[in-house]
Formats: C-alpha cells, sequence, structure tokens
C-alpha cells in the first residue's frame, strides 16, 4: 500500500483548487453554441489581451487548439507546414493533421534547445515555382516552452526571426503555448512580446496552470472566427461551457505567480538527482519545470526495476525510452514532496547494489503523452 | 425592453440547475486523459447500462459523438455510410464526416416520420461485386426522435428490422439518439429495448435533460478504445472532465422523468397554435417536444413580421425556411410560459390586419442548427 | 463456341481503328510533365475551342476528369457539391470525392430525364448565415447527356437557368460531358452552346467517340493551371502522352459523325425490343445511344435465364437490377448486329415457354459502371 | 539559334524509338478497365516476374505507384509511413500521400548514400501501448536507387535488414523502385533480389528506359486488388490501355541492358566536370546515371549566367538550390554529346575569367522534379 503519492508524470495531473470549485458553481452561463456564454467570452477576451491577439477562442485541450490552428491556416488542399521534428505536434497529436486534416509536415531538425535553424526552415519552403509537384508551404510551428527538448524556452528575438522569415514568403507562424506561461515566468518576459511575431498561439490553461479543462486559441478576428466553426464540426462546441472557463479563469489569476516556485523546485530536484551516481541531467537545460534524466550506462539499477522502486513508493515518472525518464513539476508538488523523491530515488540507488546492469525494458520507444 | 423571455429555439438553452452546480462543486475528479476520472467513468457507465451496450465515452457533444461513431465504423478509406436525407449528421454537421474523416454519404428519402424505406436503404447498399467503381457501404445511421421530422419517434420494430438488414450484410448500424430518452418516453420503450439492434448509439444528454455539456457515445469495448483514441486526435479528451460529467449524471437522474411533461406542454401549444387562422400544424406529428408550425399562405402577416413580434414579447422560435418555424419545449418552460406564447401569437395575428400578405424575407433556405 | 460478339454493355469496348494507330504510330511526342508535348497541347486546344473555353487539360479517365474538377472548385476544406442523386460522379466513382477529395456531397433527386428540379437545388445551397453547422455550398453539377436516366439529355436553357442559379449563389458549374457529344448531335446544338454556362466541363473521348483513352477538361486557364497540379498528385501526369492524345483527336474529327447513326440504331433496336411480350422500353427516353429495358413481371423467362441464353449467342448486355438491362450502341456495332440481337432476343423468348417466372438472381443491387 | 540540344535535366525526356512505336501501332488491346486488356496483362505478368512478385498493375507514373502503394498499405485512419527526408516521396510528391490520402509521415534523416539508420527507423516506429496519442506505424519505404543522394544504391543485404526490422514490428516494406534496374545493373545483383524483402514497389519504365508513359506497382495479389480498385478511384483506370504497355513492355526487352553505358558516360562526364576547376563532383557517389555538380565558391562565374551560357549551346540541366546542378544520362545521350557537354562546360568557365563571383539568383531552394 502507497501511503503517499508524488506524481510527477506530467502537469496535467493538477487538482482543481476550491477556489475554481467555488467559482465553476456560482458561474453565470449560457449557450455558447449559439455564442451567449458570458464567462467564456469573459475568459476568451482576457486570454486575448494577455497574449495581445483581436480574439480568442476556448477548446478543450492542446491538441483541439493546435489541430484547428493548423487547419485554419492549411484551409486550402495541398497546404504544407513546417515544424520541429521533435515538437508536440508532430510527435504526441496522433498525427492529426495529417490524418484528419490532411496537412503535409515538412518537419525540420529541433536543435537542443527546442529551435530549428533558421536556415533549415528557410530551405524547407517551398519554390512556388516548383509547384507542379510541391505542395505549397503554408505555416511555420513553434513551441514555446518546447516540451520534448526539457521544457526549453524560446527568445523573444528568436520567434521574431522566425516571424520575420514566415512575412517574408508570405505564411503564417503559430505558437503551441502549451507552456507559453512558463517561457514567460522563466525569460521574465511578457507573454504578449514572446508571441508578438506569431498569427496565433495555443495557449493552455491545464498544464502548469492547473485549471480542470481547456485551452485557449488566440489570433485575428478571421481567424478565430473560423475556428469557431472548425470547432464545431470537431464536434468541440459546447452548450454551457462557462463552467469550466470559470474554473480555468481561477488558474490564470491565481497561478502563474506559482510558476516561478516550479522552476526553483525543478532546479533542486534537478541539481540533487545529478548528485546521485548513475544518474545524469543537464542541469543547464532545466529552464522551466521539465527534467530529464538520463540513467547512465553501467547503472547499477536498471531503468524498469528503478520505476518499480519508485512507484512503490508512490513516486510516478514518465519513462521516455530505455534509460531516460522525465519529470515534471506543478504547484502541487511540495517542497517535501521533492525531498521525498530524492530521498526515494538515494535508497533506490544504495540499497539495490546487489543488481546487475542488464537491461531488459523490451523496448527503447516512446509511449509517453502530453 | 423584453419583460420576460420564453426562449423555444432549442432544448439545449436550459440553464443548469442547483443541484447541478452543487455536484460540480463537490465532483470528485481526476485526469481522465489518463483514464483516472471516477464521475468520468461513474457517468459512462451508466449510460452504458442504460442502453445495454457494454461501454461509455463521454464526449463534448452530440456532433462529436456522431463524427467518432461514423469515423469509428469507417475506418477504411473508401467507406460508405447510408444515412436520412433529412438527418442532423447529413444537414447540421458540417458534413464533418467526409470533410474531416473523408467517409462518402449515400443519403437516402426520409419519410415524413422520420424513417427510411427499408427497401431503399437495401437499393443503396453496395454490392461487393461492383467494388472496382462503389465505395465500400460500412454502416447506417438512424436518428431518434427525428429532429427535422419534428421529433417524431422510430419503433423498436423498424430499428430492428434495419438492424437485420444491416447484420444481412455486414453492416453496422449507429443511431443518433440526441433525443433518444424523448423517444423511450413517448412510447413507453425503455432505451435498451430502442437501441438493441445498435452497434453504437450517441446519447446527448445536454438537450432536454439540461446538462451543461456533453454526450455519452455507448457500444462494444473495442468500439470504445478506437472512440477513446480518435477522441484524442480531435482534441476531446479532457483532463478533469468529472465536473461536467457530475453535472451530466443528475440530469440524467433527475431529468428524464421531466420529459413527459415537455412533451404535454408541446401538445397543448401545437394545439393552440393551429386554433390560430393563419397557422398549420400537423398535431398527429407532435410525438414529442418539437412542433413544427407553418405560416399559411394569404395569411394577415409575414413570418418576418411575425417573428419580429414574438420577440418583441421575448417569445423566441426558430425559423425554419420561408414560412416555417420550430418550436421546442423543455422542462424550463412552464405551463405560464406556454399560455403567455400562445396569447403573444394570438395578438401578433389578431392586432395585425392592417398588414398585407406579401413575404418579404430574403431566403427560404434553412440557417438553424441543432 | 461463340461465332459472333455483340457487345452492349458499354460505348468504352469500342476498339481503336486503324487510323488510330496510324496517328499513334506517327505522333509527335515530348515531356509533357515538362509541359512540352505538341500533340497533348494540339488535343486540349481543340477541345478547348469545340466547347468555348479558355484551356483544357488531358486526363487519363472521365473519372480523373470529375475528381479534379470538382477538387479544383472545392478546393478549401468544407465545401460542398450539389449534384444529381442518380449521377455518374455519386454512385459510380468510388465516392473519390469524399473518400480522397474530403468533399461532402449534397445529392438532389434526378427527375427521369436527368434534370435536378431548379427549386430543389437552391433549396439545397447552404445558407452562409447558417455556417457554423453548415459545409460551404461550393458547386453544382450536372451531367449531359445523363447516363442513368438512358442518356438522356439536357437542353441548353435548362444548363443556363442553372448556371444562373450558380451565378447567383456565388457557386461553380460543373458538367460531366461523359457524353455531351451524344447530346449535342441528338439536340442538335454545338457543344460550345450547352456548356456555355459551365466554368468547366469534363469531354470524354474514349465512349462513343472511340479513343483508346481519355477525356479533357476544359475551363479557364487559372482552373486548368490547378488542374493539372492536382493531376499530378494524383499521379496522373504522364510523360509522352502525345500517343493518346493523337488517337484521341482522331476520334474527335472522324467519329462525332457516326453518333447520329448510333442513336438510330438505339432508337431502332428499343422499338423491336419493346415489340417482343415480356420487355418493355420506354421509347420516348431514348434520346441518344442508350436502352433501358425492362423484363416484365410474368415473364416467361428469368433475367438470370436471358443473360446466359443471350451470353450463348455471343450478345452482351449490362444487367442493372433485378430485372432490368442497359445496352449502349456504339459505331462498331453494325446494323446487321442490331437485327442479330433483336432475333437473338425474340429466340429467347419465343423458344422458352417451358420456363416458370420465377427470379433466382441473387441480388437486386446495382454492379455494373461506366 | 541553338543547333544541338543535350537535355540532361532527367532521365524522363527520352523519346520513345522506332521499335516502341511500331509496337503501339500493331498491339492488341481491350477494355483493362473491364480487365480484358492483354497487352497490360502480359506487361504487369513481366514485371512481376523480374521483381519476384505474385502480381502486377500498370499505372500511368511512379508518383501514381507510390501514391496508391501508400495508400493500400495504410488504408486505415491514423496510419503513418516512415521515409526518408530526402525521399522523393517526401520531396517531390505534392505531399500526396497526406493531402490526398490522409497518410502521416514521419520522416527519418537519409543519410548521404540514401540509408536511412537501422537504429533511426526503430526508434521512429511508434509503441503501440502509446497509441491514445500515435498514429499507428504501418510501412517503411525505401528508394532503389535514391535520386536526391545522387542516384545511390541500397545494396539487397541493406534492404534486407530493413524488411526483417519491419516484419518484426508488424510493418510492410514499399520500395520506390523508380529507377531499380539503375541499381540493379550497377550493383550486378538482380532486381528480384533487390527487392525479395519489399511487400511491394513502384518500378517505373519511363525514366532511363525510355518507355513513353508508365510505371507498373507489383506485390501480392491481394494487394493488387485493392490497388486496382484504389486506380479507379484516382481515375487511373484506363480503357485500351495495351498501347502504352506495348511500348514499355518494348522498353523492358531493349533498354536494361543499355543502362549500363549510361553509368559509364556517367562516371566519365563526372570525371571531366570535376577537373574543371570551379567545379566539384564526388566521384564515388556517382553510382548509376545521375551526378551532382557543385560549383565551389569563389567560382569565376554564377550558376545563374552557368546555366545561361550552357542552355545558349542546347546543353540544358536541372539546377538544385543555388550553387548545385543535376545532370542526368539516358540511352540517348551519346557518347559524343558527353564531349559536347564537357566542352561546353569547359568554355564556360574559361572564357569568362571577367565575371565576379557575386551570386544573384534569388532563391537557393529547389524547384525541379521527378
Amino acid at each position: 500500500m502507497v501511503a503517499r503519492t508524488v506524481d510527477l508524470r506530467s502537469d496535467t495531473v493538477t487538482k482543481p483548487t476550491e477556489t475554481m470549485r467555488a467559482a465553476m458553481a456560482t458561474a453565470e452561463v449560457d449557450d455558447d453554441v449559439l455564442g451567449a456564454d458570458p464567462t467564456a467570452f469573459r475568459l476568451e477576451s482576457e486570454v486575448a489581451k494577455i497574449t495581445g491577439k483581436e480574439a480568442g477562442l476556448f477548446v478543450s485541450s492542446g491538441t483541439m487548439g493546435n489541430l484547428i490552428s493548423v487547419l485554419v491556416h492549411c484551409d486550402i488542399r495541398g497546404s504544407e507546414v513546417i515544424l520541429g521534428d521533435n515538437s508536440h505536434i508532430h510527435i504526441y497529436e496522433n498525427g492529426g493533421i495529417s490524418t484528419i486534416g490532411g496537412v503535409h509536415p515538412r518537419p525540420v531538425k529541433n536543435n537542443e534547445d527546442g529551435t530549428m535553424d533558421i536556415d533549415s526552415i528557410e530551405v524547407a519552403i517551398r519554390d512556388p515555382r516548383g509547384e507542379l509537384v510541391f505542395p505549397t508551404t503554408k505555416l511555420i510551428c513553434l513551441e514555446n516552452s518546447h516540451a520534448n527538448s526539457g521544457g526549453r524556452c524560446l527568445s523573444a528575438e528568436y520567434t521574431d526571426r522566425v516571424g520575420e522569415l514566415a512575412k517574408k514568403h508570405g505564411l503564417k507562424l503559430h505558437i503551441d503555448g502549451a507552456r507559453i506561461f512558463n517561457a514567460s515566468v522563466a525569460l521574465g518576459v511578457p507573454v504578449q512580446r514572446l508571441v508578438q511575431a506569431a498569427d496565433s498561439v495555443s495557449v493552455c490553461l491545464s498544464k502548469g496552470l492547473g485549471a480542470p479543462v481547456g485551452s485557449v486559441i488566440v489570433g485575428s478576428k478571421s481567424f478565430i472566427t473560423k475556428a469557431r466553426r472548425l470547432r464545431k464540426t470537431l464536434g468541440g462546441g459546447m452548450r454551457q461551457v462557462g463552467f469550466i472557463c470559470a474554473a480555468a479563469f481561477v488558474a490564470l489569476k491565481e497561478n502563474v505567480e506559482k510558476l516561478d516556485g516550479d522552476h526553483k523546485k525543478a532546479k533542486e530536484l534537478a541539481e540533487g538527482l545529478n548528485q546521485i551516481k548513475g544518474l545524469k541531467v543537464d542541469i543547464a537545460a532545466v529552464e522551466t519545470n521539465i527534467i530529464y534524466v538520463d540513467i547512465v550506462e553501467g547503472s547499477k539499477i536498471t531503468a524498469e526495476k528503478l520505476y518499480k522502486n519508485l512507484e512503490e513508493h508512490g513516486v510516478l515518472v514518465m519513462p521516455k525510452g530505455l534509460s531516460r525518464m522525465r519529470i515534471v513539476l506543478h504547484h502541487q508538488i511540495s517542497s517535501s514532496d521533492v525531498h521525498y523523491t530524492l530521498s526515494c530515488f538515494q535508497q533506490a540507488f544504495s540499497g539495490m547494489h546487489q543488481e546487475n546492469g542488464s537491461y531488459s525494458i523490451s523496448t527503447s520507444r516512446d509511449v509517453s503523452y502530453s
């Protein structure tokens, strides 16, 4: 029996706070499909304001936000999108932009910091003169912070340069801002500045911000009009959606300020883990609330046994391949949880010197999500 | 200024009750994308039980429920679905099964009672011997009650016959049960019996039952497994979705018994309207909570002026074409509202004998939804 | 052993003439994908001229011609096309516009003469005000002559009215002109006049005109530019395609004048068949080269046995359902073939008075094509 | 005025020989859509035999061959294909597998020799346990010889290893064999051996083999049955297609033996060009009939001027980016043409010492095809 659970798999596992529950219980709602829900409207306006865009639209997930955004920009048959080969859209969203939207992805190599080289992006843009055999490049996607690169942040300057490239070639720029507030807090730069060059942004409220459900996509009014229609097509139009918008509004108001603490706890945990013989963390890469931990070759304990051992002590992490795990901090992980986690790791490594080093996990492939 | 509003446009406009709000405030929730939300699970199990199917899945709308169901049954490129030419899926869901799912619809004529002739369905099933030029028929869709036919109900016997036909040809049967509880109450037949022949059903909880958001689709376990994945692809996976499931559970427990009252009020209103000179209602067709009202030719008042006049008195109806309107009853329309509505109509017709009969609405085409 | 074969299944079975073979042997050709084949260009220009359109594009089949045309007009996700519920595109082209192109079809009832009521078309056009739940109507398709209605012809006046309706609503008009030359000859109206209102036409050269392969689609220059690109996407770009274009050019020059003879032979055969007790032909409906023959109820011979008997004498027809067959005339069916065919039918009916009337064909559904 | 043309842009520009024209003029043909053309059947059987597969299907282009093959293997919504990031399918086929087929591509880095690392492929295969957010890997594609890598060849052993990996994970293996005969001749290994591990192969006959039109795809009987149907959906079914099959049959019989000469001429030309100061060719990479030539930085002549100068002398090459060109040999380029080409290059470089080195071509992006 597990006495204590420290769930570090993702920041999506946060539980709604009492304030959120209270906001839901008293929310003023109406039929949002008929465009009448005041609480949805208030949330959408707020996120639009924060991001400096004309309008917003509540959607039920980051995946839906990205899917709708890509499809609206790529509304013509034969469209292509340039995106990171290690981006969430390319790896963890079921290939929906193709399998549902018929959009052709042209992945460009993600650097370790989550950027793509500007030159590589430009080379990937299709020359309109070759249109007989080329799809039409319509869109570039960035992700900030970049989850698969360990939550690293794209600077405003980098984003601006990609935006200029997009403009030069008549393309749109979409930012997957699943954790854009983490990037903003870590960089000390307002969200609005970070997404200044973007035509659309998908902002998630149910990750580190802890809302029970939902994202908001923002962009121009005409973008949002098209997005609203596509949301209906996907079945994402919800009637009295104001209830969940009320909770999300609380998340936005109360939890942004908690992100800095999450980042500090991540740093602390990362440093502690890195001191364990058999583990290795690139400390410099821990810019926000995500830690990638490698089990070094020749370690006394196999990944499989480590995860089992941790789980027995209530510590849940996300395996990412044969010998790597992902750990994500959020506002419901306390300092005490961090210390407990560290001690569980230490125990696992010290108490198991009898283990040999053979790895027996059946696959090195990635099964995690979010 | 309108003192009183009687919104008869749709049963989607119901406002959540205090019991629902209380249930939301105290709901036990967890990350449903990780399969851990107990309240979602409880709702899904309950609807599965009511419909007599193995498993259920919460989705954010009836449109998503139908889209996922059709796409799961038609998972292979080149699939065709037989459905009513006046069905909600064909007319009011953005053509999503084709524009998102690439499924080819083969509409069959809907009779006035919402059925399709069994013979017509059979003729529309593609002969596998002609596969070189034919898509592959995979699915038949019914809708019960049938909205565009005025909420009329399909009997269990009719549904069984379509189910037998489907089985004979190796096809699946999906029922759009947006208002299946209305049909059940009106026919006095349990929902489970009405959908016995179906492989999947989409059950809406946010129409007459008054839940703020959501539908549940039900079917075999393997159907639901595929549906869950496709829901994620569409972005319909929601994290702590239990909040809205909690309200939907209340809707299911408290509001089914109110539907009979809705039907009675519909009948009363229909009879009242039919006595107004200038209006015509097919009383026999009012089997549930929907009324279609025709403004007869040569009426003293144009449709446009009638709607404007009603709206000035706070009575909202849904125009359906040049001289027809739709009226929908639900549990938040009181007997007093019905009488008030009738009096507004009577006044509009009696007080406007100076009007000539020329119609000036710009289009006869249908702009309504749900 | 069959001494003589009279293949009346379709006019696609024509064999290329010696003139066509000679034209192929000496054709000047080049890489058409690079836009350099002079013979392809000559054919495309000729068909453009005949139809009064700006430009043409050779495609490998009528199906590809229709597919490309519909997809070019419906290039935006969420497009809908209005077309006949008995049209070739809807019934015999694999549902490709949806399953490949994601276009949503909105079938309108085809009358017996191949027309759709203008009012019914107008009602089916989606009101842009309802766009949240409606796909966007982009295109109307007609078919002239209309195969499934027995090759009946649409008049220039009818087509003009549909064209005006399309213009009024900002839609395009495509004509499936698989047998537009048959219509032109039967009506005594130039092709150019018949398609005057159309934005695009698919003209087949390998049906009654007897070319071995191919159709030409015509329209504005910008339409053809988009069509060329989509043809490449489908893999329909062919290198030295001039060879088959050379044969098609001969078809155009030599065989249009033979169509009138085909129509006369069709009339003669139809009248002869109609005089056989047990068969019934709507003579007035035989406007071009297609005959639909019904085996009347209570006939002495079953359809199955009739087809078998005819086949033993080398006469091939196309079954269309339980008790109906399709017969198509073309320039390689001689007057003698017509008389031979008639005698085979007569013999089948007179020599088989011992048969009872029970039908045993396993299905009434349609397996034929083209 | 150009006296002599040496078209080195592609091996698709070959002109059909007199033997091919004669074969076309006398070909026995019938309606191939009805499955009756004997010449198509003979060609399909021959290619099936050469490749060691059960059955074949004639298609109008390599693009159609690849499109159909990928779509048949990926027939279920949500499929993903692993393919080279520099492969013809990913770069030069309009993204058709996504924009037409809804298949999600997962590109893996192509090495300089056209291979992908086996480990990289395995990592890219989706773990079925993560199916909630992953598309389903269904197919791996190789390309042999690999055009964008300069026509380099994949060994039978490498292909076998990829085949084993595919089998291990329940995937299919498709080979884009646009120039599989070039690979076979260069490696001295029969085609059948090279594609032994493949479930399907697309074999082009209108590149180095010089047929006017067409490719043949091969695979199991059930694969070909599905492919035939999909070919019809795309509009690629052609009636009396035997004419072009007859020419393609000649290509197969007469021109395979000429490929070795093409490769020798390529080597000779490559060596000659490499000796010109200002040009650089990786001689070892010239394994078949394709040469990539780089204009070295600081060269006396800009790429733009070089191409213009060559064109004035009738020598056509294919620019690939800012300072690289592609040259392709084929059986209608004589030894004399090679020498003439070399002299034109030499002249261009020697006669233009007055030029400065500034590059002025407006883009570095790729506009070439095939």
